[in-house]
């Protein structure tokens, strides 16, 4: 396999529950996405969690290194939450020899109008061309999670 | 005007907000959806609130009666919550000489997979042929506001 | 079973062959609009031939009128292409008891923005609420076929 | 400006034309991929030529050729059809100093289902991460034009 995908929740798989009137993280959204793609490189998509990336505790994140520690895929993408993303990839980073890069969405994967296909494309593109370490893929560039922040009131991942 | 067009709020509205983590009922999304229609007829759109059908008052449902009988349309259409539609249109009953329609969606319109185009467009064609008098357009169908309900666990109305 | 809908190809049915370069008529397309629309009203397809509408002949036209003729619901719905559909309406004329409405697009179903969605709910209300007769569908209007043409400049559908 | 896009028309391009009947290469459908994706990178779209792939002549290979050494951008993405997009890879070989990604669609940019979304990302991302030189992004991978072909009976590219 040449690349994992580690789905863990956030506002790209949230879906809406009429009965409920609410929005709730749903179904890996990227399933779909990449059925549409086209593809024929060689991946697989694991769910880990579907959390709001706020509810995520040191315990999930441990999880997720784990995950990707035990993956066969030296090429690694993960889905997320964008609010705490920086911390989870904080989290992942001495992990030796593969290269990971987290992304996710402002706007839910199901909406017509949504960054969610372009960030997953991005990411995956990203996962196999960088060298190893790890990466945020957000608003069509590379961040090294080391050196980035969400501007909340932007709406955007920017360096600092 | 041939055609006039009031919106209140409810799931057909939603959009999200990535920054609060919600979904709020944003700016009418029949504005959006009518654009695409190519449409010839003469209409106007009027957003009298946003809100979810639930948290709809007496005094809104005063609100939009007034709204419909000071209109100089004699064809209109309603987009509403499901939850209390049918309670708006017992509202709305004995208005003389108008074909009033209710609809909404049970997927918000930004989706780009929702019922809401369909619903619209169903509304508006039923606003147009059927006599005065107050009716609900969904699921493909016209119901009678005073024998139908909202079935929540199917997620569509039936009759009673 | 209420209302019987048959397609007969058109722009709405288009399809694009990346093989060939070319855009031809597919699948009717109306199956997934209809599968997305939440519908509890009891219908049925049959795709009777996938032309483009300059292509149909009178023999076409009179297989449709059998069509119509033999199907136990009295509210047919036909997709269609628009540049004769006005000459396929008029050779509906006098099936008694049926209510009979045409509605196609000008953009295909498959593109992300094309009235497919709103003309095909238009044309399933008005036949469920119109009387018997023959109508067109389109541009959110009903049109009596014998007052109406496409005007091919502005790209809709006006009376005469 | 970190990247400059080349538009040369091909599938991803097409839009449909009711009044002819045709899909044509329209505007570059690039430019509203690119508003919805939420991008802080910077980069400028220029259109070349509107033209399916297979009209491409060696003169508009130069013309291609030529504003991609004119460039001030170091990244260059460029899209094209399908059909003869090796061929102008292999006429951009040896530009120094530059990373170039040629890449498009076998699904117009305007279909709801499409590859064109995920296609240009792919793209964009490898234009920033890989190495100087010429290659190919499609199916969710990177090609070297050298040794990639297009599968035209299995519609993808795939290395030979």
């Amino acid at each position: 396999m040449r690349l994992e995908i580690f789905t863990t929740g956030g506002t790209i798989d949230k879906v809406y529950f009429d009965s409920k009137s609410t929005f709730e993280v749903g179904e890996p959204q990227i399933v779909e996405v990449l059925r549409e793609a086209n593809l024929t490189v060689d991946y697989q998509v694991t769910s880990l969690m579907r959390k709001d990336s706020l509810e995520l505790t040191d315990e999930d994140r441990a999880t997720i290194r784990q995950a990707v520690q035990n993956s066969c895929a030296t090429h690694i993408v993960i889905t997320h939450g964008t609010d705490t993303m920086i911390d989870t990839a904080k989290a992942l980073v001495g992990i030796s020899d593969k290269t990971i890069v987290l992304t996710g969405a402002m706007q839910p994967a199901r909406f017509r109008l949504t960054d969610a296909i372009f960030n997953i494309a991005s990411a995956m593109m990203a996962a196999q061309t960088l060298s190893a370490g790890v990466y945020i893929a957000m608003n069509g560039r590379i961040f090294n999670p080391q050196a980035a922040r969400k501007n909340v009131a932007l709406n955007r991942f920017e360096e600092i």
